[in-house]
């Protein structure tokens, strides 16, 4: 068993965390840290992990840390970069939940972040952690930046296309709605029941701090420059994202809808995790509640020139704590699906 | 007080137009009538109606419906073509909540609704009910077509961009959300709560029947030949539909976020029932639940060629139910909103 | 036109007051205060007032208000009693939705609320705003206090009973659901979409603000002592309260479940905004969406010794803004319904 | 691995069940059996179980369920009675979901159910499937009739109170609340979004089949005659149970809420999966979500006479699949808890 720490548990991706670590064979869950909730059970602020995990939450330490063969960071955006430094100096392999080590370039980070960077020497070093992309290079990686959910629902979903050269990189639309919990458990009206439920928007439309990271990603994948208008909107639901894609044909491509669906089954052919559908089926986010599964189809309405791709992760899992622990089997050596072979939840 | 009836009041159109004729000032309802449900009291069925509408569902029959002065449809697809030329012919005007009279082309029509029109040379005399778009003809009309919900919303988004000669008519986006109630009170398992709450999906991605409907609205607008990809989506709530809608600026259009503000607001300047919101705020459904308002934002995210337009109603008011009074109020030269002057319910 | 102020219009039940003053015939709302909102406009907190309240928020000052005929408060508790006085003296009818003026003991009201009263000396004085109970008295009153949400469900479910003198007041039973709504606006950690969604739970069990309020009226109408278990639990929705109330008849009493649905009627003959449903129909939070009604049935299961009552309001209109607008009317000689004339909305 | 058949696999306590089996390490599915889907992969009907259940619907026949080690019937009332007889003569083990061998009494089954029973002489064989009464019957039992969601809840709650003589049988009241998936996948209107969201009511007040099993069940607890008063509500959420209990403590009785929360820790020490919570603390449905646990409180409210007891389970799992599993793992050797050993998904 290695031993795990994890570093910020009280959101949601915390928890959700824990939970899938309960149920992993290989992992032992050593400390739980919080500074707000410190000596508070964790079964007591998540009474799902009764008889799961008794320990309470502890503050967080480099000491105690560097004890863990992995730790995980659950933490508001700029708190991971604080701590890891010291953590790989110890010897401690470092997967990251939040956004610290997303992005290559530190000026941008640093402009959407709307702060400077603790040690933007290792953003060369981290791993961009999409299994999809990264696998070998996962393996190696002392650090990993786990991706954000919008960017791992897009980018699963355009890269086909793109690496295939198929669509055009410079009109680029992605209308992605999400569950309230992508905004996480901090008390803010916006979120409250009363808000959001029986109610659909959209947000951010000027500007997402995913927006970047998608950026980054696509653009590896063609050597001519991309535009992508991205807008993300809030859906009322607990959990689950779903990506509406649109990507024009290029003037000089030619693909039924059939043949782009055989493309994508190529693409993802030993891919644990993503889910080509059959023709004609599109996918549901209630379809991969609590599970690590992106379900992905790809349509060509009306044989026009728009292809449309529908891609649908549960934000908190394949968006998160999920792809979270994927990343960790790959740098441990362990099945890829380990803690992760479980189904969904439906209804 | 004008003597008015209703055909097929059982489903949830139905039930929105009972409740907003129960508030109208200038309206008498003299019948409700459904074959299913004869001899039940409406209330009884809706027990929001007690104590407004006190009486019982009644058999159709066109010498009951030709004594009232205007006759509206709440009925399923191929009900209405029936029976409104004999209305017609008996002095009665008539409302047609639902599709029948919404496509100009006989030959369309059949292969969307996928039976033959009964009436089809009524098809070129009725008025699409659109009073942004045919206000003066729905004044004179004797039968209005009011708009199916997806293309209320749809082309007062994209109609001031199309009217002006903005964007490229051979690449509009439509992706929009609507909630369950769209799909009627009907029982079918896709909109029971345990299918559809907590979930959301993409549906009739390959084509829907708004789709013909729509793509007429938008070619009336512009000379030049449209194309337009329009998917619709299912989202776990009751009421509401928010569209998002892209457009590319044509290459030799440059206008600001701001300019295209201030466009929207001179072309609604007018327009009782929609509201273009002040820069940088975006709408959100609830704003318009139990309301015939539109309400418009248009957006040109970092700059770039895409416009985005964001467009809420609620798909059972002027989607539907609130759009026919409005048209009534028209054709019977009422203050046009009449029975539609209350706030929105929030939260 | 009255002129009217409303103190606090932040919240929940002050919105709800703006939107039914906005379609009151007789009212002209003069100012909203709200010191964090200071000049900010009313319409761009809730959106679905723009059009209807176009007024800013405003400092509140006792000078301001006292140009007012009557002002409500929808402050939190304990804010009403430090103005009310100065209102008074000036003249103002004063309407308080919080709870400062329901209690009659002030020893009480210290106990529960936790701090001191600042005009106990009012507490005799002011009327206990149920109108079914108190109408004659409010007609004459300066100062009314709203009851609670939860208090006006379980009353008007439990009077006919005790004051017929049919059920054990040793032995009476409230479990109430209430939708999320009923916290408020204010950002909680429970009441966030993610939380209360798909979840449903007890709380307060050991003891209830609203405990001591419900007692106090439930005594009035019984000579014997009550003893009251009433347990509170909070529901997946936004607004609307179930009062399933349990009452044993005493052992000399037998009524048929028809002669308590008769009893029920008569009592509530002459009440325009307490319904009883025929007999064999229950009561739904969403057929009182929105408006001022209670409905009410009554059944005795399986002819057994307990008694049955449901009740259903919406808790942000019967149980707090529409009821204060009731009093309002009757206050000032107002038809009893003005401006709480319209159905509810459903679906 | 034994061989297990599941007939009847297409609503949701089926589905569940497939989830559970899918993650079990001693049951190899062989088939699934539904005659409506026949042919039809059950995957492509549950999209969760893709990758998991990789078998269509086969016709149900003798001959194939025979050759499986255990059988559940997962099919609507009155479907199992018909099977069962040639099953256990040919040596196989059957759990029913399903209410066709709860009750002992052959009359009050044929009352409550409607029809005649198929084979009334099994009635006395059966096994009630509540392991916490039933243990060591069910290890040796052939033929285990599973509990109703409703009765699971209730009985747990109740019994520790009743087997100790605490309190008044002659006045028990259950007052208990269920998500909507408890109405099953059945296309009803009553189970639409539209209808069910944002809504709460009673139903069944006047009789619920699950009334004669759960009294069947407590009075086995009491030598005294009990009398129920049982409402159960329809909760706008996808799954849950929350029983909210109210005993009278007999006259002669004196317990602290601290004495009966240390009678009920006794009562569930050895339970695997009944939870008693901690003092103070409320169960929430959310917290067993997808899980084979009862949460359980006991409140002695405004130290009265009325005990409240606040029991909660996932009406899918312990309420049907869960408990149905967890009866083969008692009846076939296995770990009591193989399969069901993941935490709840929260949020």
């Amino acid at each position: 068993m290695v031993k795990v720490g994890v570093v910020g548990g009280t959101g949601y991706t915390g928890v959700e965390l824990l939970r899938l670590l309960a149920g992993h064979p290989e992992a032992s869950l050593q400390c739980v840290t919080s500074r707000s909730e410190k000596g508070v059970l964790v079964s007591s602020l998540y009474p799902n992990l009764r008889g799961f995990v008794d320990i309470p939450f502890t503050e967080p330490s480099i000491e105690t840390l560097s004890q863990c063969d992995v730790v995980f960071f659950a933490t508001p955006n700029g708190v991971a970069m604080k701590s890891v430094p010291a953590l790989l100096a110890a010897g401690v392999k470092v997967i990251d939940l939040a956004a610290d080590f997303r992005l290559k370039d530190e000026a941008q980070w640093q402009q959407w972040y709307g702060m400077e960077h603790a040690c933007p020497e290792l953003l060369k070093e981290a791993v961009y952690g999409l299994p999809e992309v990264n696998r070998e290079a996962i393996k190696q990686a002392r650090l990993v930046a786990c991706p954000g959910c919008y960017p791992t629902a897009v980018q699963l979903g355009f890269l086909p296309l793109l690496q295939n050269g198929l669509i055009d990189p410079q009109r680029l639309i992605a209308d992605v709605k999400s569950g309230v919990s992508g905004a996480g458990r901090s008390a803010a009206v916006g979120s409250l029941l009363s808000e959001a439920s029986e109610n659909f928007k959209a947000y951010g439309v000027s500007g997402h701090r995913h927006l970047p990271e998608i950026q980054q990603g696509l653009q590896k994948a063609t050597a001519s420059p991309i535009a992508l208008t991205f807008v993300p909107h809030l859906t009322p639901m607990i959990r689950g994202i779903h990506a509406t894609l649109y990507g024009e044909l290029l003037s000089n491509i030619d693909k039924t809808e059939h043949e782009l669906h055989d493309l994508f089954v190529d693409a993802y052919r030993n891919e644990p995790f993503v889910d080509v559908l059959p023709p004609n089926v599109y996918p549901e986010t209630r379809s991969v509640k609590g599970s690590n599964t992106c379900r992905i189809a790809v349509c060509r309405p009306q044989q026009g020139r728009q292809i449309v791709v529908l891609s649908v992760i549960d934000n908190l899992c394949k968006g998160a704590a999920g792809q979270a622990v994927q990343n960790m089997n790959l740098m441990l050596g362990f099945a890829e699906d380990a803690g992760l072979d479980r189904p969904p939840l439906l209804p």
